[in-house]
């Protein structure tokens, strides 16, 4: 199971190369991508006002219409179509569609995130069984409430969940894309690469500084699938998702 | 079989309405949606030229862009989150997702449409298999090349190849609906709804200028779908979807 992040989807060039490299896979899979930099791209040019909290997208009314268009729309359907170039009988899907995943608009503490939902339950017999009838689900992030709202959600918490659910069907490898070849000893130097981490090993590198800012909820996030039942998390560059490089988190 | 025009579904009050209505229509059912006004209302906003020939959309390379946020992304979602929430297992799909419906891009004549697809293959037995699992697909109008390419497809055209194509598996009804009540004798008057046509009578109704302009291609469609098995075609208002009234076409 990958998940690719914004940048690598909104681009041609890059996109091309990793539909590649994705057909390339064998057995079962299921990726889930993001689409940020065009949503902040076409709310600009619609005058829309991009609000970010702690990096964070504030999801008002004309801001949940742009990444419906964006992630259901523009970026879903290039995969899906991409894909299909290639032989992959890919299907685009949001939480809504087969009711996949259900979510919560996320309650209004210190910050109101507006229309964000928090995950409740990811429907993974639906998914399993159409991953086994050989359909390869490209899953964008909006989910719904069941009461008719479609509610933005970050797609790393979607493949997350999303892959603690498989892991009562299949053996899951969750796969983060990113820009980085995987968790960098040094981030200036992307040789540094840490080729495996685990729980002890985690805390060690937590204490030394050595893991810091975005990097902990993202491991946070794979220990957390681990704990659930996911084989194996995989951090790495686009260019590296068939391959077993990167860092593995096990 | 549902086709349901593009200011139906674009109006929150008569979405909510229409969906309502067809939650509540018994046995297997298929929606096909447009979205045009909503695709001009964008393109507008973005500075794209809307431009039309013949009622027909010219779809340049930023149409493309927008059609596909518009149809695939916002109509399609909004229904689908819509029907989830009133019980219907509904399924967004565009022709590029499972490989649905594969289209030629159409050939520069007279007038060069651009990203417009005419359609070749109707994969009808997926569909099918999904709405026999109990699944309501609910189809966006694009379809794909199978090169890569989405491709804006007029949702008439889509929902008369995919109810020719469907008749191989189930007894079809394709309605189509618009604001009118019907096809009718008199343009200015409602309630001059002709109940039944046949080939003999439309060819006595041209004849005598009964029916004329956007009717014609309309009702044309509706024999096509007839002469492919389908067993009857209703043209009718949205709120009449789940009655058998307006004009039946057999």
């Amino acid at each position: 199971m990958i998940k690719v992040g914004g940048k690598i989807v909104e681009e041609e060039v890059t996109l091309r190369r990793l539909l590649h490299d994705f057909a390339a896979i064998e057995g079962h899979r299921l990726l889930v991508h993001g689409g940020g930099r065009s949503a902040t791209r076409l709310a600009e040019r619609l005058g829309i006002e991009n609000k970010m909290v702690d990096g964070r997208r504030v999801t008002d009314r004309e801001m949940l219409e742009v990444v419906t268009m964006v992630y259901g729309g523009a970026v879903n359907k290039h995969i899906v179509a991409g894909l299909q170039a290639l032989g992959v009988n890919a299907l685009g899907l949001t939480g809504a569609d087969l009711n996949l995943i259900r979510s919560d608009k996320r309650p209004v503490k210190e910050v109101d995130y507006g229309y964000v939902g928090d995950i409740r339950e990811v429907n993974a017999g639906i998914l399993a069984t159409l991953i086994r009838q050989g359909v390869v689900p490209a899953l964008a992030p909006l989910t719904h409430d069941g009461h008719g709202l479609l509610l933005n959600t970050n797609a790393d918490v979607i493949a997350g969940e999303t892959a603690k659910a498989l892991a009562g069907y299949f053996d899951v490898t969750l796969v983060f894309c990113f820009e980085k070849r995987g968790v960098l000893r040094d981030e200036g130097d992307d040789g540094s690469v840490i080729p495996e981490i685990n729980r002890a090993t985690y805390r060690q590198y937590l204490a030394q500084g050595i893991i810091q800012g975005g990097m902990i909820p993202k491991l946070e996030n794979a220990f957390d699938a681990l704990d659930a039942g996911v084989r194996q998390v995989v951090i790495t560059h686009a260019s590296a998702i068939g391959r077993q490089e990167g860092t593995r988190v096990y």
